[in-house]
């Protein structure tokens, strides 16, 4: 499977059995006038794990990528499961230490856990299951995105990219810790949904990824300004110390969990005043333009062929 | 953790985070006047997939025992998702081959796909999730069991734990594939809780997993009658093969799916209808009563204390 990549494996399965699948960040259930949304999000150790993580931080990590899910479907998460397949010589002390990382993540975001799975095997590998809740007429799908409307960033890029580069190079376990360093973002999904956004996604796989991915589920294309793209310290740091380009990891890294999302120009006074309230930043990178995705820089246009991070591509 | 024990690692963790943990098959989620009943459950090729066994056959069995979590609580399955992990030496035709397994059995029960997660990882680890439905005064719990009801039990035991000491003993990959023989029993469960049964849960763990554990969540106990529990045939011939105690295939063996119920004796005539109707059989093996797990053979009472099947316990 190594070299089709996950999206095409993903496409190749679907034949196998009937299927009811928006291509979202996470399934929509009909329940009255709101959707029950449902994700689920997995990690094991030699994926996932950098070596000498502390439990701790992998639990936070690993409840909060979940969330993320939801949230980027303008969603409020309620609930958790999760299943947890440990090897056998897991120590009671490193699973508690798991839990209470999830917890912390879950406690932060008012979600309760409400079952799950323990069972043994030979490599570490944990399931997680977030369920949520959206109005009908607030949910924010990947679909949607408008000619002329705004593309927009909540946060910067390139810190998880930066810390995976940093602790390639000096196997320090703290750049390790600061790549599962991500927060969901519950509330700027909330407010982005109540503003009446017209998609989004988050940017699990990288910013080109999600681009990609809105621009398929949309049919549309985007002119993405590069000067606006705003660009955490860390990142330029490591450009400028290892000389690895910031596309690499800003643009292309999976692992970062900000919302990408469109709106049309005259609802940004509402979302403006909203992000004011909640408390959170975001940046205008662009515009709904054409069919393909098309990045500015320095007065000339690019178009953008990656699509980012995929598990099973070499 | 090798020797705490499944059951007890759970209560060691759930102090861990803000919970609402009803103790059974699946998580109950109140939805108007119906439950969204949401299960997971999770298999490794190390645990649970016998070497040389088909990968159609492991995706059915993978797919029925998430649903039959749903059938313990008389839901009716309706949606599933998978988050599979897999190495990246795994064949597209491998993976094509599980999801049709997988579809067999959603096919059979009417259960839709609606999404997903698909990851790299050094062992093959695959969690399901079934969502289902059911009325909220036909719900079925481990708890609710009454003094004086009857204990029942839907198929014959011990068919995979037979499978499994030949699969042992021989090498024959046909017993490995038999051991994934499973069903879900939705139309049972549905009858069941229609007819009002008290309490009800699946034997994943074995037999006597379920008397205690169901004991447990109804504050009850249970007087059986060795001699009505039926046994599998081929229980029968492994035992006289291979000199195997009964016990240890029918009744310690987790892998079997038969639903174990307690049922009030006055709504007997109505169940008997209901499986005539739906077409299938199930068996009165005691009754609840005290507050031990109690067999009564060949004239004599011994309390059982084992706990059944439990991952992490050497």
């Amino acid at each position: 499977m190594a070299d089709l990549g996950e999206r095409r494996l993903i496409e190749a399965i679907k034949g196998c059995y009937d299927y009811e699948w928006e291509d979202d960040d996470a399934a929509s259930i009909p329940a009255g006038r709101a959707y029950t949304l449902i994700t689920t999000d997995s990690i094991s150790r030699s994926s996932h794990m950098p070596k000498g993580a502390g439990w701790d931080k992998v639990g936070y990590f690993f409840a909060a990528l979940n969330l993320s899910d939801i949230a980027a479907m303008g969603g409020r998460p309620e609930y958790f499961m999760s299943a947890l397949t440990l090897p056998a010589e897991t120590k009671v002390s490193e699973l508690r230490s798991l839990e209470k990382g999830i917890g912390r993540c879950l406690g932060k975001y008012g979600v309760k856990v409400i079952g799950g799975d323990l069972k043994q095997g030979a490599e570490m590998c944990m399931t997680g299951i977030a369920i949520g809740t959206v109005q009908k007429d607030r949910i924010l799908r990947r679909r949607g995105a408008k000619e002329g409307d705004l593309v927009c960033l909540t946060g910067k890029l390139g810190r998880n990219g930066a810390a995976y580069r940093m602790w390639k190079e000096t196997g320090n376990k703290k750049w390790g810790e600061m790549m599962l360093c991500i927060e969901p973002r519950v509330k700027e999904g909330i407010a982005i949904s109540q503003c009446g956004a017209s998609s989004a996604i988050d940017l699990s796989d990288g910013l080109f990824a999600a681009l990609w991915q809105l621009g398929k589920s949309s049919g549309r294309g985007f002119e993405i300004e590069y000067s606006r793209i705003p660009i955490d310290s860390l990142a330029l740091e490591t450009r400028d110390r290892l000389g690895i380009g910031i596309e690499d990891m800003a643009f292309e890294f999976g692992g970062e969990y900000e919302l990408l999302f469109t709106i049309s120009p005259r609802r940004l006074p509402m979302l403006e005043k909203a992000a004011g309230r909640a408390g959170f930043g975001f940046s205008i990178i662009g515009e709904v333009k054409g069919s393909a995705v098309v990045l500015r820089r320095d007065g000339k246009a690019e178009t953008v062929r990656s699509r980012g991070y995929e598990h099973f591509r070499k």
